[in-house]
């Protein structure tokens, strides 16, 4: 298998592992003497650094339209996309991302946006750059929350109506204002997006050691992209 | 004719006096007994503004990706009509917009980017809240620039790929940097506008004096709108 030119996304919810496993995977693929780029959306540039600085400002976060919100992600990643993504490929590097459209996917959706507007802004902001291979790692919301030493609200303090999260490391006061309701949804559209995605996406079981899911990730490349 | 529930917007080259006439005609319809809100796009809003300033941060704009820019403009847009346009409306206020939609079919698809793509993430952005006018005041760019105290290059200096101008106040210098030929082809894209857009535009002669060009402004306004 060679991942010269390839656009890999490791996605999923909040406390799954995707720190480790992008690293270990950007490792493996240097082993084999491929280049690799290793980015994150939202962010990557510094144009993709100042949107992900709005989304970020809590303070207008209560007031942000969900149409604004999905519009600024997509403009976050028509940018690394343009500036990052095609010309590592076009380089014959391999490119590991983590989160993206599948992202917004599984986040604004859950919280009420529409997934085929979702996947048509998609279209429109990256043209044909999807990712070869997405793989989401799946944990139920309590193995996540578990991992990353917090407990989610039981019951609902803002409801399901407000914005989406999907910044491990910044909001994580939003993401535990988020009732357990919230995450198993997101969880149950990150399950369906195989079926939805214009593009490759497999579920790998993130429970295991990171080892055994990082075992899983290999085989799962050789099986789609050999 | 009621203007109340009405939601005009203002368009035109570089130097048109679309400032001018947004005064004058929200003074108009405020004599009228019916209240109005003005607001300007890109801004309006404490998001839309955050957004703009990315727009406008010139060390930024030089590698910033097309689809991006659009992004961003529909993004501050989403939120206004959100945020000011729609409750404003639908408390029976009129609203009058300086530059909406409409101006990233003239300045971003003279720079190349496609009219269809521009229509299309406009409905994904606002909807259906379109503007019931769109007046767009026409002038030669050697009469705006005139106006503006400004000269135009007379020769291509960035070329035709770089990003669309659309602040009148704050980005002069990149306004000054483009061939009098963009110029031509955003005062012939606005032309094109009652033909492509999917609500009512009017195109306006604005060379003579404001107070004929307001008489023609009302005078759409009661063609149009009665």
């Amino acid at each position: 298998m060679n991942l010269a030119g390839k656009f890999i996304v490791i996605d999923g919810p909040d406390g799954s592992g995707k720190g480790t496993q992008i690293e270990r995977l950007a490792a493996w693929i240097r082993s084999q003497g491929v280049d690799c780029t290793i980015t994150n959306d939202p962010g990557g540039t510094p144009i993709s650094d100042r949107i992900r600085s709005v989304l970020l400002r809590a303070d207008l976060l209560k007031t942000m339209d969900p149409n604004c919100e999905a519009l600024l992600f997509m403009a976050s990643r028509a940018q690394l996309v343009a500036e990052v993504v095609r010309p590592a490929l076009a380089a014959d590097r391999a490119v590991v991302c983590g989160r993206f459209i599948s992202a917004t996917c599984a986040y604004q959706v859950a919280a009420g946006f529409p997934r085929e507007k979702v996947l048509e802004l998609g279209k429109l902001a990256v043209a044909d750059t999807w990712p070869d291979l997405t793989i989401i790692i799946d944990v139920p919301p309590e193995v996540g929350f578990a991992r990353m030493g917090r407990t989610p609200q039981k019951a609902a303090r803002h409801g399901a109506d407000g914005q989406a999260l999907m910044f491990d490391d910044v909001r994580m006061d939003d993401m535990e204002a988020r009732p357990l309701e919230f995450h198993r949804r997101v969880r149950a559209l990150f399950a369906e997006l195989p079926d939805v995605y214009p593009k490759p996406v497999v579920t790998i079981d993130g429970t295991p050691s990171p080892d055994e899911v990082f075992s899983r990730i290999q085989a799962e490349l050789a099986r789609v992209l050999s």
